[in-house]
């Protein structure tokens, strides 16, 4: 059901009027010159327009939709809570009970040291508490100089001024003055792109290490307060972390007391078969970021998990200077937060991370085959339910093609044009995937035929236009 | 209908061992020394807890549940969207039919020279999108010296990094290091408290307008990029703007080719009895921020308004430059574009505005009646439906309590045993009142008599304990 009788020309001649949309040619748009697809509903891993024009959703939204399209378990559970409750705030010791039950079902399921849950909207909220709550902890316990924050660079932590100078891409630096001077951005953990000639995994990791130790160094160790990563790099590419990488960089870590905040809001709630990509690795974080996978997108909430060491002296500040100054009117939305227990409830009765476990290895065997050997396929990696394929002019000797070019842009729309939505990443030729994890066999077998057919049109065209 | 059969104490102790809660004392509230309501459900301008206990909300949740709770409109309306497509993304053109109608709904609601839509969560990241596009706007324009924001002692934007350095109240920024350096404060705009004896309202407007140009000379006019200011100040105290003021500031920023912020996330959407606060007091933004009244608090949703000067830079900064890299997941969020379109469409089918010219001016009269002349009380002020009393130990000499007494916590301690939520400010001793905009003339006169009644019964405490 429609909220208006306006055809898919009047729609979009009202978005290009008056929507400003996120990371989009705003002049373009405005003029209708890019597409501008109106979307109008989905099921499972399918999302159709409103000309219903339906697609593989082989991104899951914005690697978001955890468990699909048309959950009415979560839906029911937003309605009722609507109509019961649909907001009360948490401010001043003030609770909920959807709120109460879901801050203990998050720090279960992460389980390990964890201690509180500061409730959010966007996975980018949640790394601006986490900075805010980094500096606190710091002044509490006497050391004022220790703030900088280390991120890397192709991590991706949110596009606020904060958040976006914690980011390591250059697409959301340029033209704002990020990033902000309280950030230093260490080594890709690439190994495809950033390996010297026959350097291992394992060698690359102790190498990344040691730059990062490098780094502490030379800005002095009484200055650097955290650092903060992806346990699978995401928008910066998907890259899972090469052997041994977080054992390494904890190691490093420990040395320096400095906190380590895991950025989970891609790899947590199962994407890559285990509960958090932190399990996954080994890594024993201070601080978790939680977003997309907590409410499989349904509404809009994010969370910082706190760990016991941090929790301790965030209750001694408040001992010594009364409450903490910090919070967004709403922070544990009632409403949000019935949707996310509902999400979490059945993440759990579905066994996700079960069937997580058993898809994800056959999509990327699968994967492998179809574009190993491909001309112009770099590298196909992925971990879960996380896969990415890396175009290059020369993949053997790591040449990558112009940007301007565009051939992530075209194979994603090549991909489109085969009935799944891929996403280019935006830094280098990277069609990425991040589907519902619901996925099914069949489904993969379909975006893996779809990419190996929009890869090879892609080269095709450029061998006609005498590109390659 | 509860999500749990636990009793009450049973979800206080879930509540203190898992919740992190915003501006609250964490120690005392894990050891159970804080008062810890659960809230259960809501009707119209009245909220219980699970013990059963109704308190007519004073406060609107945060100054956000405008059209009250219990709408059912809105409550289907997001009911009917969550089992349609709870999500689909706007980045890169992608589009909604709620997202769409929303954004049109909210620039002809605002009008004048108003362009685009930027749609997000929270007001904080309302304001961080703000200040990103201003630093935008000017690098495209090759000014890239003039970044500074202004904001004003006790204005209220926010409590990220950047937003709480915007923010002027030493609450938000004590132990956080805030403000960061890209800010600078002004005179807060409230008679009472900073005139000079004698001084009236006009020439006191006069006097804040040229000690803003005097900042801004001070600085350098070419660092100085926007001012942001509520049209009425929020959090720093529920203060309205002496007369003349926002056309003596206007004409300042006009002079030094300075943007201005209009925070409406409190007054927007007809708490003053206008459509917006910017309408009433004669502003022209170039940008203005919207949440809480955009959705009555139904769901998360903020807003950058942006006007035509702004807008169009920005669209020469894509020609130039491609795709402008920002954007948070949410932005736009399905669900919450649909319950923020049902809330615009009953503000409008209920006359909200008409009620609040009416009933806005009556709570004024029958506050000042009531309380003007009290011992302890400075100033009774208020505009549309905020409405302020502060304590004074001295209200001629303007001469306030201690901190330490916490003469404003104990008045609102004492209205809610009368039956009444109002909000101990958190600068001075102010009783702060934001409720619903449907509230009767009947209501607020239950407001009016347990204020009246709480003030005394803290004035005789202070009395009894020779305080004064």
């Amino acid at each position: 059901m429609r909220l208006s009788n306006l055809g898919t020309e009047q729609l979009r001649e009202k978005d290009r009027s008056f929507v400003f949309h996120p990371s989009t040619h705003l002049a373009k748009h405005s003029r209708g010159e890019t597409p501008n697809r109106m979307m109008a509903g989905a099921e499972g891993v399918y999302i159709w327009d409103t000309d219903g024009r339906k697609s593989l959703d082989g991104f899951g939204g914005l690697y978001c939709v955890n468990l699909g399209y048309g959950c009415t378990e979560i839906a029911e559970a937003i309605a009722r809570q609507a109509h019961e409750l649909p907001f009360a705030h948490i401010y001043a010791s003030q609770g909920t009970e959807p709120v109460a039950l879901l801050a203990e079902a998050v720090v279960e399921y992460f389980g390990q040291n964890m201690q509180r849950v500061f409730f959010g909207l966007s996975g980018s909220d949640a790394n601006e508490t986490n900075v805010k709550l980094v500096w606190y902890y710091n002044n509490i316990l006497g050391r004022p100089e220790k703030k900088k924050i280390i991120s890397r660079n192709r991590g991706y932590h949110g596009s606020g001024l904060v958040t976006g100078s914690l980011t390591g891409l250059p697409f959301f630096h340029d033209f704002f003055d990020l990033p902000l001077n309280l950030v230093r951005h260490t080594t890709t953990p690439h190994h495809y792109r950033q390996a010297h000639e026959g350097e291992s995994e394992e060698a690359f990791s102790k190498r990344c290490a040691s730059e990062l130790e490098a780094l502490i160094l030379a800005e002095g160790p009484e200055t650097v307060a955290a650092f903060i990563g992806e346990p699978v790099l995401g928008t910066g590419g998907i890259v899972p972390p090469p052997k041994g990488y977080w054992t390494a960089i904890q190691g490093v870590l420990d040395k320096y007391d400095i906190l380590l905040i895991a950025d989970e809001v891609v790899c947590g709630f199962g994407r890559t078969g285990e509960k958090f990509g932190s399990h996954l690795y080994g890594m024993r974080p201070d601080f978790v970021t939680i977003a997309k996978g907590l409410s499989s997108a349904y509404l809009p909430i994010s969370g910082s998990i706190i760990g016991d060491r941090v929790w301790s002296v965030l209750e001694q500040g408040t001992e010594k200077h009364g409450p903490l100054g910090h919070g967004w009117t709403y922070s544990g939305h009632t409403l949000c937060a019935a949707a996310a227990l509902a999400n979490i409830k059945l993440l759990k009765e579905r066994n996700i991370l079960e069937h997580v476990r058993d898809v994800g290895p056959y999509w990327h065997t699968r994967m492998k085959a179809e574009l190993g050997g491909h001309p112009i396929v770099g590298e196909v990696r992925g971990v879960g339910i996380l896969s990415a394929v890396e175009l290059m002019r020369d993949p053997k000797r790591r040449v990558p093609f112009e940007a301007g070019l565009q051939v992530g842009v075209r194979a994603t729309a090549a991909l489109f044009e085969n009935g799944v939505i891929g996403r280019a990443m935006p830094h280098g030729d990277i069609i990425g995937f991040a589907p519902p994890l619901i996925i099914t066999r069949k489904e993969i077998d379909l975006i893996v035929g779809a990419t190996a057919k929009s890869v090879d049109t892609v080269y095709r065209a450029l061998q006609a236009e005498g590109t390659i």
